[in-house]
């Protein structure tokens, strides 16, 4: 029984912001240095999500890749597409938005939904800028 | 001793088309959307073949990547560029031809061409559109 | 009043063929190539629209971005997207459909379409792969 | 005398919002959609500046690459990177931060200063994304 | 008549350095840089040549891509690629390697060549790296 | 402890030359075919870091980008970039200058590094070409 790895690309753009509240503003701008500006700043974030399982007899898919890109979208993308991190996103509560922490929370939201397509969630990969990228393999 | 893998990256453009024969029209838009088209539409793909071995003392080459790219080409390519995978490809015939099942045939051609070359087949990833990939680790 | 061109870039994946019903399968091969092949072959297009004007005062448009999307998808993506060139497409009967021919009907569509909304079309660009393309300018 | 065209591209991260201060929100998300988002949302942008002029007899170059560079960086990017298009550039102030007329606020910044170097400026070009993007040049 | 722009992209990969022999070393580097390293350095550069023409009846062609590839790769790639721009182009001796020159030398051999096939050279534009680019129009 | 792999991409030119001194010119053409060119050829190389480790509370960063990309930049990049890796490279002396043995060199440098920013490295991959990439993880 092989075992196929599918991805799937989505996009959003959203603001954000790091800092610490209880941080003087020198140490937020040592540690977090532009990122750290007040009045936020964005990117156009890219999001793969891999899954793992095998290919169907009659489909030959792993899982449908129109389900897929359905999940993906309407679970996270419309959550986080020309939002406020910090601000406007109930997933992210209390969180550090990082993009580490963000690869962590939507791994935590997609991880059971897959599993109801007999598939296995793999990883979730996220693309800050083309330079800076982070993936969270649920481990 | 150490393991490296290197990456080559082909093209090929192809027409193919998702449906079974047995299942109505109906069922077959359902399932394959779009992708069902009975006159075929085509995409530009993207195969990219890894190989895994030891860097050789005398070339630093784990492996020629003039071979590799000759073996990808000679043996893969040119069977299915600018082909119809449902008619006009022998290796796939009678298999549906989804992304995910190309994969495991090409890894299934390529898989002892590698071996012959004292390196070994990590994997093989196809690229159907920008945004949706499969890649196949030969397990 | 400053001049502005905005471009709305759009993908699409066909089939098609280049042949010539009166001539020999040689000389349809010793043209054409393997674009000739019988059963077609096809490709991821990129569709790039480019339309000038001067931004308007309120929202600092050319025009919005979500209407030349929209008359884009709707008269052009729907009628050629999963289609076959030379089969499915009603504005490209009796057309030879190279890029060139594709990109001249793609113009005559949008041409009037843009012009309602106080905005001229500039360029209609095509790639039909990453290392061919063609660009119509209407005249 | 052959004129050539030298482009530099650079990028950008920030935040905007597209909103209109006298419109109801109703009439801001019917013109604006996501974009009117009052926590702003953000891009990475990507600005292309492109320069004429004829190359020089002992460099071959129309202008210093690193000189048209830290031009842009010191009069552009570091006005605009990792910040809120609507509240902290002060060449923005008072203009709607559409991606037109941003290219317009920066061609005035950049045509009098490449001007000194005896090139002439041909095009401002912003990427809002890999799929909307403006040009300006200068008419 | 319409005049469709044709564009084919191809690859090469060199070595260069700029430098002027009767500069002392420290003007060398005062307005090289880098690029004045005395053992080289290098670049894969992409190579984009555009072509106007009317598109033949019978192949909706402006001219066969395969001619224009044809052209390029044996009268310009195979005497630049893996080659050093100083010391290994015939047609670049004694002009300073700058991307800007080599445009306009591209353009001269090119030129006459598209000619001969009813179709009219347009551009020649080369990427040195992803930042840095240049035009030549022929004029 | 979630485990997150963060992805760090630089670039840089360079030339090199691939030969073995005590084989003849014709047996170093037959294995390194234009590699082999006495004169040099170069490549705009990227190297992608990838470094694993779990998000520091406070910052949600596995490590922050900003130290990563130091490190890279002040003990890889200014080494390499605009040098003769056979000639100019310190630390790639007696070594055939193979993607494959660069790769394993830069892992060298960078392991103990990242180790003392309480991570691990996890991945040196190299891209020679767009078409050509060489990956190490360290075993």
């Amino acid at each position: 029984m092989p075992q196929v790895f599918i991805t799937r690309k989505e996009h959003f753009n959203a603001a954000h912001r790091l800092h610490k509240a209880d941080w003087s503003q020198e140490e937020n701008e040592r540690v977090f240095g532009r990122c750290a500006n007040a009045n936020w700043h964005g990117h156009n974030f890219t999001l793969l999500v891999t899954v793992r399982g095998t290919p169907q007899h009659d489909t030959g898919f792993v899982m449908n890749l129109k389900d897929l890109a359905e999940i993906v979208k309407t679970e996270v993308i419309v959550k986080i597409d020309h939002k406020n991190l910090n601000l406007d996103v109930q997933f992210m509560k209390g969180i550090q938005p990082s993009t580490e922490n963000l690869a962590i929370e939507i791994w935590r939201i997609l991880q059971p939904l897959i599993a109801e397509h007999n598939a296995t969630l793999h990883s979730v990969r996220i693309f800050e800028t083309e330079n800076n990228s982070v993936e969270y393999l649920g481990e």
